[in-house]
């Protein structure tokens, strides 16, 4: 027998798959400052709530809180989903809501109900690197959208594009807010090109310079006639920013006939999402865990998010430009010097001890060298301070 | 704008999907007696067990309990895993171990890694519906594995076919215990053909007439002269049968290059498992709770098990012929008369209010209707007979 050699043919696409998400959400290096995931910070997670949610959980629904479940989730956590959703704008029904094993399971069962391999998706550009990878396996094809597109030719663009993915709450990984004009025109032409615009909106919770516009689920609602959804936007939510990622609760919304079909593709991932972590969520949705975190979540964030505006403006105004975000998790560092490879800078950042996204990770051609992304929700201020001091260090060092 | 009439083009493979899974673990009707799933007795999860490992889990790991883990699984559930599946013919390290979201996640992941678009599986037939249906969106092609060829035989199909794929333990649908000569043949073609044999051992703890032969992941080992497994068998398993499905912890065990391309896969489809049920995994498994449950829970299944055999031979010898199973979920009947369509009979029996699992969804083709699946281990004794009965009266009905 061979040994030591074992060396199976994979799938081309593994080839092209970052290796950088495994550093961003697995490292535990305590002496590299992190600033390259979308984490939040650990001090805010509602432990005692979620014990005690857990110990409810169990009273409430007994073996049914363990055994498997229906694919589509537990009806009360579905419920509670379209409720929470349900506006003047549009009601929505269970049969508009499937349970995720986290928002970008959603991403990823968007891919394969519609995509044949290699067909085309519309997205911004650049791209989070999560969707990325997730429709790998399907070897897409991408065009750029064009937010200051008329509706004409948002419809063309649609029409040749199986969908279009979008993160207008703090696009990750611009931290760019979409114009609620830009939203109704793209809802608007998807409807009309009967195309699925995937909204993504891990981050609507986290605005902290104001109120959230209108999602694009809102604005394509029915006006309230219907008390079912039927319309082009698929809306993506979480647990993972506002309560606690390592729940993997998530949700996806839409037209009772993308549901049905993410059902049949959720059927083959992994049956039904944790029922043990839906009924806990339940618990902690009607607990109102998320009313009594976010005011002081939004606050610390809103204080690191400006100390690491102020230490960029100090370290590295020299090098890279930046818009200040008005929420979510990060900061998009655009190099002002072509001579910048921001994939070199990774390295050599990494020996001064921080850790940041290179753009090339948001780019599906993974040529885009231009540009960084730091997160500044996981560290505390001193931290964020200290690590863009490092990283124009890095930089220093280079030059 | 239209409304009610969003119609997104699906790719092609959703429409060559079974629509029974959705059934057999969501049903909740109370009139109809379920024989269609692979489900565990409620009763039998151990709930004291968990609400106190929960409680446990969540003071020793604290806010990492609930954050975003690593994409392979937490080191210490990997580690114990690994020692687990340790012994004096191979032992197995942290690199051999990814944590899955349950374990079709790994099935799923699997096909996904190593299948280009219509490749071909070579696989027991009939064939577990989970696995055809995670790989649905690959279309691949399948051929049947036949455990009687000779090992040249064997060898010539695993060249022609990216990976094979077994259930030696009570193979779903039939239940059927694959003899240990014929699972030393496939790893020994494995190897030489350098190609992937995925052991999927659900049931390999549900033994009801004697002891496990080894796996074919033990039988593939270096017989104990490395610390780290390298060889073709990636073995799939879970606490979903012998703990509670409602976790969703499963895991894959194989070569280190086999496991970094299957973390490359999950980084795209959950980034990472649920961190507080591996948790609270680890706490299960190391206060020992399979060997506290596992002895109730085996003489509980066995007198199941002898229920349904004696009421099938009662009912349905006139039929249906069978292999009373000597482990696992499963009974597998096959049809004597020809012109039964056990599709047709599905309904039938579904008015009479049983529901079982008919041979069709097991076949890639959907074409075969000469069998069912009885699952004999979710209802107590006097419920099963009583299903077997309706099943018999659905069977005189149509005739």
């Amino acid at each position: 027998m061979k040994i030591d050699e074992f060396r199976p043919r994979l799938a081309r696409w593994t080839g092209s798959t970052n290796r950088i998400t495994q550093h961003m959400i697995g490292g535990r290096d305590p002496s590299v400052i992190n600033l390259s995931g979308g984490l939040p910070a650990p001090e805010v997670y509602p432990l005692a709530a979620i014990a005690a949610a857990t110990q409810r959980a169990l009273a409430r629904f007994g073996a049914q809180a363990v055994a498997y479940g229906p694919v589509e989730g537990m009806p009360a956590l579905r419920s509670a989903i379209a409720a929470r959703l349900s506006g003047p704008r549009q009601k929505f029904s269970v049969a508009n809501v499937l349970i995720t094993t986290g928002s970008l399971q959603g991403v990823e069962l968007l891919g394969k109900i519609l995509l044949e391999p290699g067909e085309t998706i519309l997205a911004q550009h650049p791209t989070y690197l999560g969707a990325l990878d997730a429709w790998r396996p399907r070897e897409p094809s991408y065009r750029i959208l064009d937010w200051n597109a008329d509706e004409a030719r948002l419809g063309a663009e649609l029409r040749a594009a199986k969908f279009a993915y979008v993160v207008p709450n703090f696009s990750n990984p611009t931290g760019a807010l979409v114009p609620v004009e830009a939203r109704e025109r793209l809802v608007r032409a998807g409807r009309t090109a009967d195309t699925v615009i995937v909204e993504d909106d891990p981050y609507g919770a986290l605005f902290y310079d104001g109120d959230a516009p209108p999602s694009a689920l809102e604005l394509s609602g029915d006006g309230g006639r219907g008390d079912t959804y039927r319309g082009p936007v698929v809306y993506l939510g979480t647990l993972s920013k506002t309560v606690a990622p390592g729940l993997r609760i998530g949700w996806a919304v839409g037209d009772p006939s993308v549901i049905a079909a993410l059902s049949l593709a959720k059927q083959g991932a992994d049956l039904c999402t944790s029922t043990f972590n839906q009924a806990v969520a339940l618990e902690l949705l009607e607990a109102g865990v998320e009313r009594e975190t976010l005011p002081a979540m939004i606050a610390r964030y809103r204080a690191r998010r400006d100390a690491i505006v102020t230490a960029t403006r100090q370290y590295l105004h020299n090098s890279f430009e930046f818009t200040p975000p008005s929420g979510g998790m990060f900061l998009w560092l655009k190099s002002r010097d072509p001579a910048i490879d921001t994939d070199a800078l990774w390295q050599a950042a990494l020996a001064e001890g921080v850790m940041f996204c290179p753009s090339s990770v948001f780019d599906p051609s993974g040529r885009d060298t231009s540009a960084i992304r730091l997160n500044f929700t996981l560290n505390e201020e001193t931290k964020l301070v200290e690590g863009v001091r490092r990283l124009a260090a890095a930089l220093q060092r280079r030059s």
